[in-house]
């Protein structure tokens, strides 16, 4: 297990901030989000993150590196519902050289839902590990300007 | 819209019968089967057919053919639930040159939930249309003996 | 079958248009949309445009009136790729007594990549079918003042 | 965090099997399975796990007690592909009084894929906890006779 990461519940704390409203097709006989789609709405954020940051996720790929999914954890605090915009706070925590350490806070009208932690290793199309590109390591995507 | 076959309320129409038991994750907020999700029961009974006549998907995509789905059309009935066993009963339609529409029947105990046709064309993985391989004529598929 | 409606290639005769993001959990092992998610994009369209004319789905709901997708069709085109924007096209069709049709044309940049029409029924929380609202049959849903 | 249960490598460590064969929706364009799906698969054993100790997940709900989940965990070791069987090995870790961890072993013909970790909380329909049933405590769940 490499999470180590504690996602913080502070906003403020998070670098980038993606929202997505959730579908009628993601909730369940619960009347709630189904736990599942959160993994959704983390690589949705990634996606977003990715693409603000002039590091479109097709040309990443196209540029010989993939990052896979090796750890994933969410805690669910309360319950997400249909319609909900859901603000997915997004920070890298914790890199290694080919692993790096993505905390989330999701939080509805500025009340937590979630966190969530999810660890990527830079792969080669083959599945080798790579080294991670620098620009990962920028302070910036660590938090908050200080 | 090439879709013209009617698919019957009779198993015994059929030539072919995948049972899938529906997952909680399925369910919507109106307690029922979402309805993208029988899309997912076609596929899942239409990749088991395929194993049962010999022909395991895996192998027939690297034969260079794949099949798209070009048109899909469902008639939800009466509402699927959690934990239901649901009988997806299959046949092939019409065929054409590079084209085939596969026939479905839903039922749960013996009660008709949902019918539905999905339309397929064989395309080279370029996309491009190639000639449906033969066995897919076999007549058994079209229905039971008779 | 009620189906019945025809869904026009021309985005000048719809009411209304939304765009949707796709997910690259939305793909599937050919690179492309799996065909079931584009269900996905029609709903979230009906649900936009509901808010967009004043008729936020959960109050609907809350009225005591769902709509249950009773049938949909789906033509596809084009593949949808990840990361496409796309316009989802959105009009009311043919209306009854308690059913409403509507069409849709799925583009990417201009470029038709499907069409599709799903049918509602208004039923009250117990499934039994009830009148459908009038403002359902507003002209205005039904394509483009001319 | 609650979660503290490392699943063992060791099939011979679990207290119940569930195979499920993955789906060509369940793929992604990386021509795996999407990790979100993962969450599915555990599901479905969950559920498998209640019928075959005489412990049917609506029935559960039915008498009032929904298992929420509260945290899940996934460690990807290598890729799941379409079509593989995956055997869910499953066993009950850790409980306190309201909760219960569920630890998890992903393996195709042997060869561990994915483990994971599940906690739940027995809550009643309102949301608020409520003391875990005794029968979760049965030290035969927690793994194999010894």
């Amino acid at each position: 297990m490499r999470l180590s990461h504690r996602p913080s519940l502070d906003p403020a704390e998070y670098a980038y901030e993606h929202r997505v409203r959730t579908r009628f097709a993601e909730t369940d006989a619960m009347g709630v989000i189904h736990h599942a789609n959160y993994l959704l709405y983390l690589e949705e954020a990634r996606v977003a993150w990715l693409a603000e940051v002039g590091r479109n996720y097709a040309e990443v790929r196209d540029g010989g590196i993939d990052f896979a999914v090796i750890e994933s954890f969410v805690q669910y605090r309360r319950p997400l519902h249909f319609d909900d915009v859901v603000a997915v706070h997004l920070r890298v925590g914790h890199t290694t050289r080919s692993t790096v350490q993505i905390g989330y806070l999701l939080a509805v009208d500025g009340e937590a839902r979630a966190t969530a932690v999810t660890v990527h290793a830079a792969v080669r199309p083959d599945g080798r590990p790579v080294k991670l590109p620098t620009w990962l390591s920028d302070p910036a995507f660590a938090g908050p300007a200080t």
